[in-house]
């Protein structure tokens, strides 16, 4: 069943203790969408301007996203320059430029409104709220959100966090967004904001999963060389909810949650193997299967 | 089989967000020694000053821990104060007293020599080889340090580093004793330098294990309320090397070392639940093996 993503397209330009690279490709709709596409239809929103590489929408056309909700307009693709030191669970930001995305106000293709399945990408919660009000009837729900929004946009992210079924963030994120530190008490204190279901990042020490009465840990995959963390999350998260919407039909129970948290994982844990979207772009199926192998070897043991 | 601990007693001074205390029951020898005791017999080695609290020693006593080779000197016991803030991963300390522990030399008692699992706590690597060369025929012998060590004595730490089976230490102590900041890397290059298993402690991240071919990944428990992590890093060893011993006789396969990984991750998971020893010496059978099916439920999932 379709997945519904809205979230940025850009240009990184990224340094890592382990190279430097400048206007690659990425954007969280970008690494989402590539990520989910290996276990479901994919339909994007999003915006980039005329300088944006006609190659990479042909070949995420080629893995079936579909761009019907993408918008060509006059100007610059969003940009972002960062870097990461030893620790790459800290993104540095250098700078933003919003470019095409000022003034965007997507309105969704016919087709993308009976979306029963919607990731709510890393943008202003404005355009979250409009473009969810487009949709339909959806099934599920999940958002990401980032420091800057729950800074700017209090309010309006807590009128979108009620209306979601899944919140995706990182640990930074949840201990502003409800001012607990401790990741139980936080992820407890969304849940009665609305959401059913937390699940909570936590770069290079994996994902936490939380809902009603379940915790669930997965680890990151140990690699043993990590380029570039950009983009991680949002494939984390493009290979959680691709696997829910590949489920679409059957009954949901909590190990299917857990599973979808194991494939975003290791979907994700290619992702940082290379710079910009070059791992996630030729994933095999018989790699995904050898990496969902790990994580069950990985963490393994009887009692 | 009995289980030959060497390491610090002492009285600790704590703060922490959720409280303080002054001069409680602290050091790596006695939390360790309380936790294995709950699956081997235990033999301690250490010493304590003339004010050591007589309870405390008819306590151990009473968990059947041996304390033949306790030596009680003239004057005052080993004294730790220290502080953590939010982030409970990262002690901060204030002021170490050695003080009775500045004349230690230890010499074993006859019984202990015959022990064949021993772990070297976290004092001067000099002792460490003392006591080592005391015990005749150790079948596995496992290893802490810190970074006061690391900086202090780096040949004679990898002298016994050469030694030993296991080394357990924790992201930062691994990171500075290979000097490579990548986990997977500094497990391999230290096992390149003797031992043929790395445990590394990541604190409320939990704890990666590490043999030949093989990763395990160990989340920590996810508790609501954590009041004091001093002693989790040596309740996780206590348990760790308490579960091998208590397999004496049998091999030992992988699982069993995912299984030791598994209680030494319940067993420390009490040891935060309360300031010094407090949570950590009434445990019951019922209570651990509950933890250990509440790991099994945290980290269960289905491809």
């Amino acid at each position: 069943m379709s997945l519904l993503v809205v979230g940025s397209m850009a240009f990184d330009s990224i340094k890592s203790p382990f190279g430097e690279v400048e206007r690659v490709v990425g954007g969280s709709a970008t690494y989402f969408s590539l990520a989910a596409s290996y276990l479901t239809p994919v339909r994007l929103v999003s915006v980039v301007g005329k300088d944006f590489p006609k190659g990479t929408l042909d070949m995420l056309s080629a893995r079936g996203i579909d761009l019907q909700g993408l918008k060509v307009a006059e100007g610059i693709t969003f940009q972002w320059k960062g870097y990461y030191e030893y620790d790459l669970n800290v993104a540095h930001t250098v700078k933003t430029d919003l470019n095409v995305f000022e003034n965007f106000a997507p309105v969704l293709p016919a087709s993308y409104r009976e979306s029963r399945y919607v990731f709510l990408g890393n943008i202003d919660p404005k355009l979250q709220l409009d473009i969810l009000a487009q949709v339909r009837e959806p099934k599920i729900v999940a958002l990401d959100t980032m420091n800057f929004w729950i800074g700017k946009s209090p309010q309006l992210l807590r009128e979108v966090i009620r209306s979601v079924d899944i919140v995706v963030v990182n640990e930074a994120e949840i201990r502003e967004l409800t001012g607990e530190f401790n990741l139980v008490k936080a992820a407890r204190k969304m849940m009665r904001m609305g959401p059913g279901r937390v699940v909570i990042k936590r770069g290079e020490y994996g994902v936490l999963y939380l809902s009603g009465g379940e915790i669930f840990a997965a680890p990151a995959y140990p690699l043993e060389t990590i380029f570039d963390p950009t983009g991680a999350g949002d494939s984390f998260a493009g290979g959680f909810m691709g696997y829910l919407a590949s489920r679409d039909g059957a009954a949901l129970t909590e190990m299917d949650y857990r599973l979808a948290t194991i494939y975003g994982s290791a979907i994700a844990s290619f992702t940082v193997e290379a710079f910009s979207t070059e791992r996630l772009q030729g994933l095999s199926r018989e790699e995904i299967d050898s990496r969902l192998a790990a994580f069950r070897s990985l963490t393994e043991f009887r009692v």
